[in-house]
């Protein structure tokens, strides 16, 4: 191997042994740590964090990677590399980058005001008050359009937040498919509510925490999640977090409302998991070795949740094991009224509770609304109205308050500007790969209804998983699918599922 | 604050957040790490060992040093320096020295002994072969008479690796009084020997693992251990470990032939945890805030499991509940029978099973035998028939096989010289502080009779955690008890508490 490539290749093996070592810090905070130690496990982290940034961003690093020709578009000029090792400058490159090109004392201002903003948020958001969090907001806004200039990638000033979560991905392309997605679930919401809600009593009924936990655990094991390679704990909220090459871990929580919320979680979570799970030896610890982007990894978690987890087949599989584990609250619950009553559709004020129809057009809403103002066409003192008309336009719903509105997530106080597209990206991403993957395996849902969920994975490991981010997710999209990424499969695989669960 | 004190502070902290993190990393690699993660651990301790010591070892660490007149005398010549910085100051150059000394060829090769020492150790303790173990022992003993020279601390050759982990005891010193105690012990066992065995038959019967751990967690309450800032947990061996000023972690395991001897890890290890839990805020987080030596917390340990949890006040308060929790398997025995066969004394061949009275016979054995060889007047070959005579003089009993005799313990294999020593020394100075504090807490017995050990532990506190390693254990023996270290405490304790137990 090229000296360069092999220098460069050690500084990477420790900055993901780093990070893999903050990822343990960060679970063990969250599932297990005495209460008391919550507070000096913030310096643990933050020395980590500054160990990693120190290597990242060495003069030394900045050298091996000009003596390797490396660019945004991965070495192409240098021709004794393999594709590998071009896409592994390429991802070096953009980190190092990302790191490098801000001055420190714009990297510190930032910090502070999204330390800052996060407290002011949990107190406007707690009296309700939006004017209190409107100065932190234009702040963050301000340093952030700094930052974009810096980081300089793409034609928009949002391009570079957007690249950040999602590489190669433009606002350009973004506006185009969301626009179209936009009118289609906007339509969809309307026919479901025209047709009348589904059975949803049964919900309410008594389903125990332990019952909870017992299921959870059997259909963790029945998607092949593989426990010597990793864990399931309990958080107050739920989350995967790779440790190392055989050790992704995945929480939930119970006790929700929702008595299968927990275990939606449980399948989520091992979505992304099994994705992190599933890299090839060849990059298995190495720079290559994550999601290629939020997008993609969000679109492993949605299949599995979504359109596995909430499908006919497979509770036509599970559906006899959920009622011996609930006993009366779902014995006189047949399997289609289970089925619908899981699918339920009905608009909500709040994102993280929304279902799968119009989850969608709440990323849409605050992507609209976090463009507008980046780009200055729309001012801080005007988004509590914007929001509340745009909710009115999406879903036919007004917020009751600003903290059940405008105020509801983190993302922005905390500086978090071109993040929530991968949320719905995911979604995307998800339908139109598993709309080849039906293809590929046409009994695909007999495999789903015998439990074989080894023949789906199988499908995601070979042309999605095993490949880390060695492609972009539009490079994996047409390479898999032979078509850039394309909101219609979306819209076909909805408008097909709630047509049959709301007789549409 | 002195500008040089400070920047050795700073580089201070870090060295304990990384110590700190590489404690979770082992902790977790312990107790809960999916089995395919293992190998991977490895690497990631073995990097936050190479950072820690490439900061520890910065020239600018020996600039910050000399300018601070550091030296094995705390800085003496500084008149500056407050008693803590001085303090501080002696113990980060004891670690610096350690650490910057020993050439890296020297570090490197001894790392690969040690690595082929324990796995040719393994093989050989498995095949009963000690001729297969005598040549990598003698590559350990050669370099580790060389690494001696080099770390150069006291007039012997071994001093050096005592002082590691006693700081300032020394070979001279230890002879003294271990050929006190080896006097005092042999003829102790003889007595007890002669006055016949103690019922023991009760520990053979049912104790099921779970109400094990839920009598132990009862004791672990009990004993105040404080569960916000601590964890109790499962592992293979028992170990405390510190992951922060407020995260003590320690683990027992279930399932052993003794039925107690769960809770006597506990009782042990909350010893240790209690030490670590109770430095001042002033030092806390600093590098002051470790245990003193060895030998000082392993005092604490066996204090709170032998001296404590062994003793009859404690099973006065603690029989009823025992008996409750175990129903028929304690119904018909009595509280004197119960004391009498959890304290037991039987000669047996293996260290880690030895009761309190012929452990440190244990101990002194390995302490004579690894001291002639590193002086070189017993030769590696005529190691094993060393070990049968000495276990013969010192216990009476002869090893029925290398494997149970000259091979039981890892120690020598990894070069862990002088490390045996503080296994008895804890007993030692155990009970000399012991003795202190029955004199200053004069109804010492009936505050454990009564299950308020927050009496011994603020006395523990006061007199010996607080400080840390600000000063040396053997400071510490003389300003709380006002004498040096002292084995004849030890056997006085002993003298009673065993001429009570077999009426001798």
């Amino acid at each position: 191997m090229n000296t360069a490539m092999k220098e460069l290749k050690k500084v990477g093996r420790e900055l993901t042994l780093l990070m893999n070592t903050a990822a343990l810090l960060g679970w063990d905070q969250e599932t297990l740590i005495p209460e008391k130690a919550i507070p000096e496990r913030a310096e643990q982290l933050a020395l980590m964090e500054g160990i990693s940034h120190a290597k990242l961003t060495d003069p030394k690093v900045g050298d091996l990677l000009d003596k390797l020709g490396a660019d945004e578009k991965s070495s192409s000029g240098n021709e004794n590399l393999s594709d590998e090792d071009r896409a592994y400058i390429r991802v070096f490159y953009r980190n190092y980058h990302r790191a490098s090109c801000l001055p420190s004392d714009l990297v510190e201002e930032m910090a502070r005001a999204s330390s800052l903003g996060q407290s002011v948020w949990v107190q406007a958001r707690k009296e309700n008050d939006f004017g209190k969090f409107a100065p932190a907001l234009e702040k963050i806004l301000g340093l952030n359009r700094e930052a974009g200039r810096l980081i300089n990638v793409g034609d928009h000033p949002y391009d570079s937040f957007l690249d950040e979560y999602e590489p190669g991905m433009r606002k350009a392309e973004l506006d185009v498919t969301f626009g179209a997605l936009k009118e289609d679930l906007k339509s969809l919401v309307k026919r479901i509510k025209d047709a009348g809600q589904v059975e949803m009593g049964f919900l309410k009924r008594d389903y125990p925490e332990e019952l909870q936990e017992k299921f959870g655990n059997y259909i963790l094991k029945e998607l092949a999640y593989p426990l010597d390679r990793g864990r399931l704990d309990v958080s107050t909220h739920p989350f995967t977090t790779t440790l190392g090459n055989h050790d992704v871990r995945i929480t939930t929580r119970y006790g929700e409302p929702n008595p299968f919320s927990s275990l939606f979680s449980i399948i989520h979570e091992a979505g992304h998991g099994l994705y992190e799970l599933g890299f090839s030896d060849e990059i298995a610890g190495n720079i290559l070795a994550e999601g290629t982007s939020l997008g993609l990894h969000e679109s492993q978690s949605r299949t599995w949740e979504n359109m596995i987890g909430r499908s006919l087949p497979f509770w036509e599989k599970y559906y006899p094991e959920a009622q011996k584990t609930y006993g009366n609250a779902l014995s006189d619950i047949s399997l289609e009224t289970f089925y619908k009553g899981i699918n339920a559709v009905k608009p909500s004020l709040i994102r993280v509770d929304a279902d799968e129809v119009t989850y969608s057009l709440h990323v849409i809403l605050r992507y609209e609304l976090e463009t507008a103002l980046f780009e200055g066409t729309l001012s801080v003192n005007d988004l509590p109205a914007a929001w509340n008309a745009k909710m009115e336009e999406l879903l036919g719903i007004r917020p009751d308050s600003d903290a059940n509105g405008v105020l509801q997530d983190v993302h922005w106080s905390v500086g978090l500007l071109g993040y929530f597209p991968t949320y719905a990206l995911g979604n995307l991403y998800g339908a139109q790969f598993m709309d080849k993957a039906y293809k590929d395996v046409p009994d695909l849902d007999d495999q789903v209804r015998k439990g074989n969920h080894a023949v789906l994975l199988e499908w995601l490991r070979e042309n999605i998983h095993k490949h880390g981010s060695a492609f972009t997710a539009s490079e994996l999209c047409v390479n898999v699918t032979g078509k850039p990424l394309d909101a219609s499969y979306f819209t076909q695989y909805l408008n097909k599922k709630y047509g049959e669960v709301y007789g549409l």
